[in-house]
C-alpha cells in the first residue's frame, strides 16, 4: 500500500524529530536565530506571497478584518521575527528533571524531560500562526506539521520555505518544519488518523472544527481556545471596579478566547449596578441580551434566547442574567462554561474563597479581567494558545507543554 | 430523552466529584481509614461475594492462573486493606502549587493542583484493582466510575458496596466510588462517550481493547500497560550480568507488562553470549523464537515469526534477534517496541549515553532489569498502570498524575 502525501509528510516529521531530539539548546537556539535573521533578509519574497492572498481575499469578499488578520508589512515580519527571538530566550523545556531518586537498591532514577515528537497544528487563516507555531514546537525539540488555513496558503507557504531554509543553513533537517500543502477538510480528517507520526494535534479555530477534532481523533489531542467566560459580580462588589472589570472583559478585544460573554449579578445590587455597567458597555454600542429580571431594570436590552448563554458572540454583544447568589452563579457557570477563564468582582472574603474553590476552569480571578489569561501575562512566556481541557495541559500551551518526560534509570546489574 | 444507566451513573458521580473536590485532604484520608477497616470487618460478606464468581468461573472452565487471579482470601482482603492505608500515607497530591507569581500589574497568580474530576477505569477481573483504583482516586480528590471484568462481578459488587458504606459513614457522598453493573462491552462503547461527566478514562487489560478505546473514544484516555519490551545486549556487556537481567526481564513474571520479549544480542558476542543465556533462561523452559542468525547458534531455538517482533507473549517465550550494533538495535526497538520499558547492557559509556538519548520509551534502563517500571519501584508510590503514551502522563499513573491545575488570580481591580 503505498503512502498518501500526508503519511509520508508524517513519517519524514517522525524521522527529522528523532534527530532533533538528540540535539542540545544551542542548536535548536541557533536555528531559530537563523530563522528570525531570515524573515528579515527574506521578506520580499514573504511580501510577494502575501499580495497574493490578499488579492484572492478582496475577490472573494473577505471581511475587512479578516483581511486585516490575513496581511502581512515589513512591519509586521519584523514583529514575527522579534516573537522568534523571544521564544529563543526562553529558557530550554528539556533542561531540567523533574524527579531525581537513587533507590535503596542503588539504582539512579531521573525524569528526564523530552520532546513530544511531531507536534501537528490546524489553524485559522492567519501567516504569523505559521512561524509562532513552528518556533514554539522548535524550542521544545519538536518536528512540527502545519496546516493552515486556505486563504493564508501562499503566505503560510513562503514563511515555511524561509524556515525551512534556514533549518538546512545550520544543519538541521527541513522536515523539522512542513507544511500541508492540501488545504481541504481531507486533510484534516488525515491528519486526525495519523497514529505512530502525530504525538500531539492542537485544533484551533472555529469551535465546531475543535469539537470534531477533539471528539474523531485516533490521536492525542489538546483542546484549545473554547472560551464561554463569566463575570459575577457579587453582592459586596465596588460598583466601579465591578464596571471597569465588565468592560474590559467585554470590550477591549472581543474576538479573543478570553473575552467574556456573559455578565452574572446578584439580584440584591442589579438595579443599582447594571445601569451604571451598561454606561461603560454603551460607549461602545454593546448589545445586552438579558434575562427577565435584568429587562425589569434595562428595558431596551433585548431578550436572551436560551442559545445565548451557551454563545461566544466574538462580538458586542453580552448575555446578562440576574442571580439569587453566589450558588446560582456557579450553577449557571458549570452549566455554561467552557472551563476557560471566570471571575467573580467581590469584597467579600468567604465569596472569593468559595468562588475559586468551586469554579473549574483553567483560570478563576477574583477582582480583575479574564482578559489576562495568556501565558505572556501569567509569566510563562509565549503559548500556542489556552488549553481547556484538563488533561495533558491547562491553561496556557507553552513550551513546557510540549514536552513528555522518559525515566531514564542507571544500575549496575540490578534484578528484581 | 431519558438518560440511560450509566448516563445517570455518569452525572451522579460528577455531581460527587464537585462535592470532594471541596474536601481537603483530612476528610478525604478519613474516608480511606474507614474503608480500610470496612474492608476488614465486612470480609465475610467479601468473600461469601467471592465465592460465587469463583464457582461460577470453574464451572466455565476458568484457567487456574485467572482462577488465582479471581481468588479472595482473608489475607488477601487484609492485603488490599494494607494497600488502602499506605495510599493514605502518601503526600497529598493535592497540597501544593506548581507555580506562583506575583506579577508587575500587582496580580498574584497560582497554578492549584485540582482533581480531574470523574477517573473512570475499565479493568479485568482483579477484584484488588476495585478497591486500588478506587483509593488512588479518593486520594486525589475523583470520583471514580469502575468497569471491572464480568467474571469478578460479585466480588467488585461486594467490594463496592463496602467502600459506598464507609463513604456514608464519613459524611462522604456514595456515588465518589461506583460499579457499571453491565459487563458487556456496551458500557464499554457508553463510558467512551460519556464527555461531559468523565475527565479521564483508563482502559486497561488486552491490547485489543486498549487499542480500541484509544482510537474510538470521546472522553480523554490515558493507555496504560502495552509492553512489548526489549533488552539489548552491547558488544562490550558483562555476560554474567547480561543473562541475569534478561532472565530476570523474561522469567520473574512473565504475565506483566513490564516482562521483556525480544532480546537483542550485539553479533560480536552473539555466539558466546547466546548460550549463556540460554543455560539460565532453559531453567523455566522458556521458548527461544530466533531470527535466523540465533538459530545457526542455537539450533533448537524455533525460527522467529514476523509477528513474534510485534507480540507480547505474556510466558516464557522469549524472541531472539542478532543485531549488528547499536544503530540496528535502536531502530528495531523504534519499529517494535511500544514505548514502555527498554534496557541496554554494556560497559560503554557511549554506548549506555546514546541508548537513553534515542530510545524513546516511558523508562530507559542501562544495565538493570525492565521489571522496575513500577510506582512503587521508582519510589512514586502505588499507580493505576504503566502509562506508554507521551501526553498527560507517561510511566507510573500515581495519584499526582490523576490531578490537574487551575490558575488561581487574585487582583485589586486591574485590567488589561
Amino acid at each position: 500500500m503505498s503512502m498518501s502525501a500526508i503519511e509520508l509528510q508524517g513519517k519524514n516529521a517522525k524521522q527529522a524529530s528523532r534527530a532533533l531530539a538528540k540535539l542540545g539548546s544551542q542548536k535548536r537556539d541557533a536555528a531559530l536565530r537563523a530563522i528570525a535573521s531570515a524573515l528579515l533578509s527574506d521578506t520580499a519574497s514573504i511580501l510577494e506571497a502575501n499580495a497574493i492572498d490578499m488579492q484572492r481575499g478582496k475577490e472573494n469578499g473577505m471581511r475587512d478584518s479578516l483581511l486585516d488578520r490575513l496581511l502581512l508589512t515589513k512591519e509586521r515580519i519584523a514583529a514575527i521575527a522579534q516573537g522568534v527571538s523571544e521564544i529563543v530566550a526562553l529558557p530550554d523545556p528539556l533542561g531540567r528533571s523533574d524527579y531525581e531518586a537513587t533507590r535503596p537498591n542503588g539504582l539512579r532514577i531521573s525524569a528526564r524531560r523530552v520532546p513530544l515528537g511531531v507536534v501537528a497544528i490546524i489553524y485559522e487563516s492567519r501567516p504569523n500562526v505559521t512561524v509562532d507555531a513552528a518556533a514554539l514546537c522548535l524550542k521544545s525539540g519538536n518536528a512540527v506539521i502545519l496546516r493552515g488555513g486556505k486563504e493564508a496558503y501562499n503566505s503560510s507557504a513562503a514563511l515555511t520555505e524561509v524556515m525551512r531554509r534556514a533549518l538546512r543553513d545550520t544543519g538541521l533537517p527541513e522536515d523539522c518544519v512542513s507544511l500541508v500543502s492540501d488545504t481541504t477538510r481531507e486533510s484534516v480528517g488525515e491528519l486526525m488518523n495519523l497514529t505512530g507520526f502525530v504525538d500531539l494535534l492542537i485544533p484551533r479555530g472555529g469551535a465546531g472544527l475543535i469539537k470534531h477534532v477533539c471528539e474523531n481523533a485516533k490521536v492525542p489531542v489538546v483542546q484549545t481556545g473554547v472560551g464561554n467566560c463569566h463575570v459575577y459580580v457579587e453582592s459586596t462588589a465596588d460598583f466601579d471596579m465591578a464596571a471597569e472589570i465588565i468592560f474590559n472583559a467585554k470590550c477591549s478585544r472581543p474576538s479573543v478566547c478570553n473575552a467574556a460573554e456573559t455578565l452574572l449579578v446578584d439580584a440584591k445590587i442589579a438595579a443599582e449596578f447594571l445601569p451604571r455597567a451598561k454606561k461603560l458597555l454603551d460607549t461602545k454600542h454593546t448589545e445586552l441580551r438579558g434575562c427577565p429580571e435584568t429587562l425589569k431594570i434595562l428595558p431596551d436590552a433585548r431578550p436572551a434566547e436560551p442559545s445565548d448563554w451557551e454563545a461566544e458572540f466574538y462580538d458586542y454583544i453580552l448575555a446578562v442574567k440576574v442571580v439569587s447568589g453566589l450558588e446560582e452563579a456557579t450553577e449557571h457557570i458549570a452549566k455554561y462554561g467552557s472551563g476557560h477563564s471566570e471571575a467573580i468582582v467581590t469584597n467579600s472574603y468567604d465569596a472569593a474563597r468559595r468562588f475559586t474553590d468551586e469554579i473549574d476552569a483553567a483560570a478563576v480571578y477574583v477582582n480583575a479581567s479574564t482578559r489576562f489569561t495568556d501565558g505572556g501575562e501569567f509569566g510563562l512566556g509565549a503559548e500556542l494558545g489556552i488549553s481547556t481541557q484538563k488533561t495533558h495541559a491547562r491553561g496556557p500551551m507553552g513550551v513546557e507543554q510540549l514536552t513528555s518526560l522518559k525515566y531514564v534509570v542507571y544500575g549496575s546489574g540490578q534484578i528484581r
